[in-house]
């Protein structure tokens, strides 16, 4: 064995992220220890800080260090408007568009029949309680375009009509800058079907 | 600002790691959020303990936690053909390959005009004292096959050549499992070139 105990450790723990197998986690690896001073220690520190100090916010499901996060104690954010989202990652997307100036609501899944994902396993009662509490105005429902996404949308849709809140869902259609011959049916069929005046 | 401020540090620096952007950077602390205690407490230890441990071997190069290297410790290789390197992921590729039987010494890099990189950059002076001193038989020049290594290869079968040691270098052909019609022209003229008796 070349690769010494310490650097096995550390190359199998970083295999274990999305995105890096073994081969790309050797590379960060040895570039790491290039300049052990200059990346592995604040990076060790980083992780340890976040463990620590990041937490999901009880409101909506967030991460932050705080609990309500930023954007729940956040003033100028309209407090009517729930976007509701399947994980944090689409959360920080939204955010990074900078289009929802309301506040979020994360499930922490979708609904799946085969992957055994029932009501109870996501964040739909707490949604209920907000919408119930807070009378909001609108709930978007910006949930993947997928099966288990519709059918989350649908189970929220009926669930949420006895509030009387104002329920919406994302446009579906051609994305910005893509080409149409590249795009699968269902897309084109979508814009085609929800076409509006040019 | 949805990701807090640890949070953005931690993808920050992960985001420098090589084959890692910014987007699989956030993905890959979102999956360590969900397990703080399984994943990021365990990597930032390992960080730590690597950064601490891990040093360059005084005599071949490779990284390890004691200097000499495991490799330069082993009783069972043999001491007399050294293979020479550009870098450690190079030692370690070969190592999991298991076809080199002997040492190892690491350059640190190729000669290189454009990028301004000369002997006095690379380990050339210790590898020439090596075989000096220690009455090497054979030297396995296994660069890269870059204008840059075959550069490197030339300087270093000159500078050899005094010292009477055998000098070889890896052989260039048809990659196994490799198909021929998606290989380019010179890897197929240098394959052709030295075709042998089937």
């Amino acid at each position: 064995m070349s690769e010494s105990e310490p650097i096995e450790r550390l190359v199998g723990l970083l295999a274990k992220l999305p995105g890096l197998g073994r081969r790309s986690a050797r590379r960060a690896v040895l570039r790491m220890l290039m300049q052990p001073e200059a990346l592995m220690l604040p990076l060790a520190a980083a992780l340890r800080e976040a463990a620590e100090a990041v937490r999901p916010c009880a409101v909506c499901g967030n991460l932050d260090t705080r609990s309500p996060c930023a954007i729940c104690r956040d003033p100028r954010r309209e407090r009517g408007v729930i976007c509701v989202v399947e994980g944090v990652a689409d959360l920080w997307a939204l955010e990074r568009a900078q289009v929802h100036r309301g506040l979020y609501h994360v499930l922490g899944g979708t609904l799946s029949a085969l992957g055994g994902v029932g009501p109870e396993d996501l964040a739909i009662r707490p949604l209920l309680a907000r919408v119930a509490e807070d009378g909001a105005e609108e709930v978007i429902l910006a949930l993947p375009a997928t099966v288990d996404g519709a059918t989350t949308a649908h189970y929220l849709t009926d669930r949420l009509r006895p509030t009387g809140v104002r329920v919406t869902r994302l446009a579906q259609g051609v994305p910005v800058g893509g080409a149409l011959d590249v795009l699968d049916e269902g897309t084109l069929a979508a814009a085609v079907k929800a076409r509006r005046p040019a």
